[in-house]
């Protein structure tokens, strides 16, 4: 540590790297102040120009992209000009904004701006709504259409002096709005001559947290749950505020708190109590909570004999417990609920319909505004009926049977957050019931978080995926918008990655995962390359030099893990349960739909689910454009190619090669992205603090590692099938497939069964 | 977090409170240095004074002991005449000290003294072995009697120069001399006439990890297990730098890696890979790698159909075993074992001792000079024998046999770390065989991580005890630094409360006892005061103002424990599983001593486990003078009363008021000591940074409220049971029997099977 910090000395003194976070001299900020101000703010001024030079707050991912560190000089000097001073809103409302706008300038212009009850200068920023503010009133915006999240950054003149208006009609739009200022000063942006009006095309933006309430998360790679349940609510820890703050950057506005495989406990009102003390935390920050109902809860913890959704006592019982989470939580979201799916209690228990189950939750909830959030992730254990057709099979029928605040929760493909899929047919298909999308941001299927994959590609696939169901252009995105049907309750809901690690995620980058969640749910509109090039400046820096590879590898980086895992459609070959590394070959067990060989399918003569209407017919539950596309395997895009058809070794592919050498050039391929992932990232490290640098060098040591791992595993399996030579030149595996057959990592994180197994055996 | 900042700008040109802490001005290091250099070290000198007014790295408590913030003006220039400069060992020898010297002078003092071959001006600090450093060679100073680990910390003149020299026999000497003289630094002691020498009592001071494979921690309230497995070896964690720094400035050498209740695959190739990687981290901080052995591993992981310790294959395994750890782990230190304890397999499944057990791998370690530790904490399941007495019975008889290489771990007290037991009876009744004492550092018992309970008096009242072996003053530290019998072979071990929260301990005052035990385990003659002023001083503050009243409300909080939860020699009266809050009603279950009316044995007639010579007998174990005393409910001092004397209600205590009205004279006073310890705190905020201040204050408001619980509940429990009023003035419980024994706490941390209930089930 202590080499670093000498070193950084040394090169602040002598050669400054281009992206180290150069300190700049500014412009003492104030004009109206006395000479006791004037002094604090020269001392500032100082110290602020200076703090490069010290063993100063290491860069270890914990502020994210809100690092504020100070800004290079031309822009700083720039920015310095429209930040002469905050107009305030009276205290207690915008008290978030306020606070996060001078961190902000402290960290990114080394300013402290003066706070004053009106415009007294050119360079202010007015915030506020136009009940809260009596400047933002004065400026008589327009603010129509922006309901209570949407926001105007307008450059105004007022009182004669030149303003940046931050003008919302609800403090949640302020703070929106206060965010998305910062982002244009952290990404250097001009800020002279704004003009611009923001609001969310999806309405409830959450994400999920699959954490335990004994502080393990399901499928979570960064550390134990954050949720430090002991200690709430007696103790609020500084990690739950910063979390609000880094949802609010990025529009989440809501939080599931508890595992979706939930425990009925969470309901109880110790647990009521806890929840509440986080929602007070998350409030001034526009998140709302939610919580993972468990179905059979009024027997768990109510002493009820039944759960039937349509027993009377059941449905008082829910009606009461909404009540009294009401009480705790005035303005709490709404529950969420997994049914029927995977061994968890549902309606279907009492030979009732997810209808019935998700119209039971909804009637309690309407009341108090909250919503149903219902997951559509169901499967029964029949190997003769193609799992990925079950949900579409079992939920369109209830199209139009489901009250008016319940959003049925669809993940986006039909299977479960493979590196790559089809959209889930169920987008288009339910015109009359408003679809939630669920993303995965945390990466159960795509390396945990010591794989750089970024996920802005893959979610974008998935929104941009056309559905055909009112003809070309009806992708998921106007399907889960509500535009193509005409809802006006719309969600999107992310699996969080989040964790008790230092940087939150587990890893540098994938953040950028979270980070593009909060923009696309804001936005399904924007582009997975923008939305990184934000994320890079923000977070590492603004250096063209750095900014441009970095981007291009985060690009490529899931085409890379579908490739080196389950490439041109393949999916699920993942090792069972924790779905850490290669096992493909793994039979047996409890389902045979838990197990890769049921999806491969691959056998002498070939490779791949037939899915076609000789097949599974899977292909049918597409729109017809789609299922006759999907349904030949001379028109189905490559990507898809195995997901749909079963087809011999010998297939021919567009390239010329057979399907086998194919195969065995995408997964070489994946591997060889990651040796190049690995060089670029090595000629980055003047970009970056040793601190972060060593950590991602170190992550891509692990992921080329296990890339390889993945394609030799897989070729030396298939190859024990197709008998086929590997094609001359490419790299021969390292062992043989006993070798990789023995391998056994009982121990690989964020297993749903966890336990702590020395003591239990 | 920034109204924070913007305070404590305020406050830095305001007024400023006395502790923060306050940046001064210092004189430039430099003489002998270039323009550049002194353009530099100007530069260094300016940010440093200034440093205060950002918006720096907060007060978490990572920092731990070693924060290295900059000193108080008179007491900063007064050092920076004796650290001009550093004169260099060669490099690769003494790089950590180096380091950590520099580390500490940049923070402690602003200045970067420079690096010299000689010394070369007054003021020099010279640092090495003789054979690392020339010129500590030339000072020929006595090193005898030193070891590898003790250091002599002398002012000197060298080539008519004052320097202060940190001489050792070996490089483990040198970093702990360093953190010796930073310590002097950090507490403001003069270092200008240094003439010490010190070397430790105990030979193997080891922190015992509970932690298991999977990232938990058995009876950890600090968040999941620091190691990080799954990213082993891959990904070495600056956490784990740390720890060893922190551990080597405090005097530990060895850590045991995995929980006693061990599992086997620790011992695979995998994973002695990843351990590898961690001691490769903690070696040049002189810290050793133990880990815990499953005894049961020839089978589990090995292939044999038994664990026989007199099995030739089983020998030859654990021999083949041992011999491959040394390959990974040159330096290897040794296995823990815990067997024929609890469940865990031993050699008793075959018919055979511990002492067959213990030195089978006594034989496969000696040629490596590793150690065995193995555990004295056995019981079997049997409610007529008391369970204090079977360590004793079971291990007495074997003294003489084990190995040379075999230390005896024996928890402080008979029973399991309750807040107050007297002395383990095997303290001094096995002269032939070297006892290692066993402290928890972790406050399974004690109130988890939330209540303010210094432990150092408990570990001082345990190494203080006076056995009697050899007559009086054979106290338990005689017995383990080896002074009392003649043993070289030494040890002391504590079992750790270090997880991954940001501040290691899960609180901030928590780190005092890891630094006590560390402190202790150097030298059991210290005093639990000064180690706690030491640690105040550094941790906190060396403000008088501070100082003194937290020492105060240190020294008394583990009493304030023992007097809310089992006062007068009272034990195990917790809930069951995770000990968290009260349980003395618990029956059933399992094991008979299990459960709490095993050990409180309350009725109508009185209360307490009758261990006299008309009891359990166990008085008999320990030595004839203390034997008699412990037998004399007259002589038995009143902290052990109970524990060993079943008394009546009414029995006259020395204060004149019956047992009962002292019992609850006792819970209350240990109620009102948490209410001052409040009050004392919130008297301190100006002296404490906020976060550290904020998260402490939470915790005592917690630890007041379930102090109140504990008091209120045993209370109320034993009322129904003694039939007796309460004296009057006393405060009411606040609730009705039924209503503490209803409360339930599934979750609690730190459950030794902890598991994903919810998905369970």
């Amino acid at each position: 540590m202590l080499a670093l910090t000498i070193n950084r000395i040394r090169s602040m003194s002598e050669e400054n790297p281009p992206v180290q976070p150069v300190c700049q001299p500014v412009a003492a900020p104030a004009r109206r102040v006395g000479s006791r101000r004037r002094s604090a703010a020269r001392l500032v001024w100082l110290a602020w120009a200076l703090c490069g030079l010290l063993p100063a707050h290491a860069e270890d991912g914990y502020d994210l992209w809100l690092r504020y560190r100070p800004l290079e000089a031309p822009w700083a000097e720039r920015y310095r000009n429209s930040v002469r001073e905050l107009v305030a809103a009276p205290p207690g409302t915008g008290d978030a904004a306020q606070t996060e706008l001078m961190r902000a300038m402290v960290g990114l212009l080394g300013t402290t701006p003066p706070i004053s009850l009106q415009v007294t200068q050119d360079g202010a920023i007015v915030f506020g709504t136009p009940r809260s503010s009596v400047s933002i009133a004065r400026l008589k915006l327009d603010l129509t259409g922006l309901g209570s999240e949407g926001y105007a950054l307008q450059s105004v003149m007022l009182d004669g002096h030149r303003a940046t208006a931050i003008a919302a009609n609800a403090d949640a739009g302020v703070i929106h709005g206060v965010f998305h200022l910062l982002r244009l000063l952290q990404t250097h942006q001009p800020v002279e001559h704004l003009s611009l009006r923001s609001s969310p095309r999806v309405q409830r933006r959450v994400l999920d947290h699959w954490d335990n309430l004994d502080g393990t998360v399901e499928r979570g790679y960064a550390g134990a749950s954050m949720w430090d349940w002991h200690k709430l609510p007696g103790y609020l820890a500084p990690r739950y505020l910063d979390y609000a703050r880094a949802c609010a950057s990025i529009g989440i506005n809501g939080t599931v708190i508890n595992n979706v495989n939930a425990d009925a406990l969470a309901l109880t009102p110790m647990y009521l109590e806890k929840i509440a003390a986080l929602a007070g935390v998350f409030r001034p920050y526009g998140l709302k909570v939610y919580v993972s109902a468990r179905f059979s809860a009024p027997m768990d913890i109510g002493g009820l004999q039944t759960a039937d959704p349509l027993d009377p006592a059941v449905r008082l019982w829910w009606r009461q417990k909404v009540d009294e989470i009401y009480r705790h939580i005035p303005d709490f979201g709404g529950l969420l609920i997994k049914a029927n799916s995977e061994g968890q209690p549902g309606p279907q228990d009492y030979g009732r319909s997810h209808a019935d189950g998700a119209n039971m939750f909804a009637t309690a909830l309407a009341p108090h505004g909250g919503i149903v959030m219902w997951r559509a992730f169901v499967y029964s254990n029949n190997p003769l009926e193609d799992r990925t057709k079950q949900a579409y099979r079992e939920f369109v029928p209830l199209d139009g049977q489901f009250g008016k605040n319940v959003l049925l929760q669809v993940k986006n493909g039909a299977l479960d957050f493979q590196p790559r899929e089809p959209a889930h047919p169920l987008f288009g298909a339910m015109p009359k019931t408003p679809l939630m999308l669920e993303l995965q941001i945390t990466k159960e299927y795509l390396g945990f978080a010591t794989h750089l994959a970024y996920l802005g590609p893959l979610f974008q696939e998935t929104l941009d995926f056309d559905t055909y169901a009112q003809g070309a252009g009806s992708t998921v995105a106007k399907v889960i918008d509500g535009s193509l049907h005409g809802h006006s309750q719309t969600g999107m809901a992310g699996v969080s990655n989040i964790g008790t690690d230092r940087n939150w995620t587990g890893s540098h980058f994938d953040q950028a995962n979270w980070y593009a969640f909060g923009r696309l749910a804001w936005d399904p509109g924007l582009p997975a390359r923008g939305i990184a090039e934000e994320w890079v400046r923000m977070t590492f820096s603004n250096d063209a030099r750095f900014v441009d590879p970095v981007i291009a590898m985060m690009m490529g980086s899931r085409e890379a893990v579908v490739d080196y895992m389950t490439p041109l459609g393949l999916a699920h070959l993942m090792a069972r349960g924790h779905h850490y590394g290669p096992g493909a070959w793994q039979n047996g067990g409890a389902r045979a739909d838990w197990t890769p060989p049921y999806y491969h399918r691959a056998d002498a003569q070939g490779i791949g689910f037939d899915r076609g209407a000789g097949g599974s017919n899977a292909v049918s539950q597409y729109a017809p454009p789609l299922a006759a596309m999907f349904n030949d395997p001379e028109r189905t895009p490559e990507k898809y190619l195995l997901w749909f058809h079963h087809l011999p070794w010998d297939h021919r592919m567009p390239s010329g090669a057979t399907l086998w050498d194919e195969l065995a050039m995408h997964y070489t391929r994946g591997w060889e992205y990651v040796r190049q992932m690995r060089k670029t990232w090595a000629d980055l490290a003047p970009f970056v603090d040793a601190e972060r640098y060593a950590q991602v060098a170190a992550f891509l040591g692990i992921q080329e590692k296990e890339a390889r791992w993945w394609r030799d595993a897989m070729l030396t399996y298939f190859q024990s099938i197709s008998q086929r030579p590997l094609a001359p030149g490419l790299t021969p595996p390292e062992h043989t497939l006993e070798e990789y057959q023995a391998m056994s990592f009982p121990y690989a994180p964020g297993n749903p069964g966890w336990t702590a197994a020395p003591f239990r055996r």
